[in-house]
């Protein structure tokens, strides 16, 4: 089998040979963004909305971008051609670069530019019918999780909590209660026939299929309010569903060890989820 | 000049080739913990007090600690030598180690071991008898400060802050108004005869500065309240100092323009500065 082909700088390299310096802000700081695109019958999804969100990201940190628009869905294609992904995702990072340690933000030093592909298991939910679970964990993230920084390590520790639940996803309640985002998904709540969503504000990311799923609810003429939800209201909820690029439309059946309304899942889930597969085909063909 | 030298998975590399893989968690998901000793004449300071808190932050992340307590002394010993450095900083950092790319949490991974030291102007405040400024900032960081992640973005851009505000430190204060710590020190404040500095709770490190100033000052006879600080009541303090490896013990006398006390280095502090750099040559030698 051939070894992984990764991106570093302006090369691509074999996995075994892609580093970064032990003096990048990356490792020493956490001081960059990236973005996860995915991958369907070679085709990459969407680059321009993570385009522009790592433009925002980056532009918030004052780090260059070191890629047009253009550029940047070129290097995500000619990942996936060089590793010869059919189904699975891209993974671009940039951080601020390489500098003696210091705290101060060093000025105009060059990015280091991190960039991988892999073949993953995509979410078909034709084939889990059952849907999924979550857990609630108090967030204990910082303050600005809009922007797509690699500081994963509280994301990371929930989505293993989970796991060890034997839950797909760990749910971020704030310390008054409400409803924020999942670990790796943004979280949508439906009550009364209304779909609820955390607001994009700085205690949440701007989930790309967030932005999809929005839109295709507003198609289908359903009421959606981006208004957080009280955690104790998730008992009374019809349905609850998860969003990423890495979940698609996740069907939530119990959170916490409780049924999310009948314990199935609902039509106003089923339907988002039908609608955000037939878009995928329609951008990336049909398998 | 010598090429400084790096230990990096138990090996002495020039800096050059010090660097990690593109799939160490540290680098994706800021999945490690950090430590920076003072050298001082060439003699590593209090190895033992950062060898106990990295173990804590590695015991609470799961992480195998891959020394014991003479193996890392023995290395900052080493990096200090073979980079020569007589007055300055060693840099271990401790990874979860490489894997494949996913929010769930590797098991049994070895773990990516950094280290390097280098010259740096330490504090001398003999010479700059007029103290030091801060800012104050609001609190972006994440609920854990205790642990000493590599999640150091929100310090690193609040440092930054203060630099382009003419100040030496941003102090974080929480959403309710209390003085927390500094982006990279502890802060104690003096009000009527009592020195105030928080708690060591989950949002401020135990700094190994502020634990051995807390001695000193009870050797001293002093009163101190481990209680947090609004920070209107900063406006009234009498003396605010800082203290951190690379700060000693810093006198504070202006805070968001305006002057602490009566803008002087205070009595306290003044005691302790002293007690703090008797201890220091104490232990590695005069000057």
């Amino acid at each position: 089998m051939q070894e992984q082909i990764c991106f570093i700088n302006g090369s691509f390299v074999p996995a075994g040979e892609a580093s970064v310096s032990v003096f990048d802000r990356g490792l020493l700081f956490g001081d960059g963004v990236y973005e996860v695109l995915r991958i369907r019958n070679a085709v990459v999804f969407r680059p321009q909305a993570h385009y522009l969100r790592m433009q925002s990201g980056l532009d918030t940190l004052g780090i260059g971008n070191p890629w047009n628009e253009q550029e940047f869905a070129c290097l995500c294609a000619e990942l996936a051609q060089r590793n010869r992904v059919r189904g699975g995702h891209v993974y671009l990072q940039v951080t601020r670069g390489v500098a003696p340690r210091t705290h101060l933000v060093p000025r105009n030093l060059q990015p280091t530019l991190i960039g991988f592909a892999a073949e993953a298991d995509l979410p078909k939910w034709k084939d889990r019918p059952s849907g999924l679970t979550a857990i609630t964990v108090s967030d204990p993230r910082w303050a600005r999780c809009n922007i797509k920084t690699t500081m994963l390590l509280p994301n990371s520790l929930a989505k293993q909590r989970a796991a060890d639940a034997g839950a797909y996803e760990a749910v971020f309640v704030s310390e008054d209660g409400l409803v924020r985002e999942g670990a790796s998904t943004n979280v949508f709540v439906v009550l009364d026939d209304v779909i609820y969503t955390h607001p994009d504000d700085q205690r949440i990311l701007p989930g790309i299929t967030r932005a999809i799923v929005l839109d295709l609810a507003q198609a289908e003429g359903l009421t959606v309010k981006q208004q957080p939800v009280q955690v104790e209201r998730l008992q009374d909820a019809h349905e609850v569903f998860l969003t990423g690029t890495t979940t698609d439309v996740g069907p939530v059946i119990r959170i916490d060890d409780r049924p999310v309304g009948n314990g199935k899942i609902g039509p106003v889930t089923a339907a988002l989820m039908h609608k955000y597969s037939e878009l995928l085909a329609d951008e990336t063909g049909t398998d």
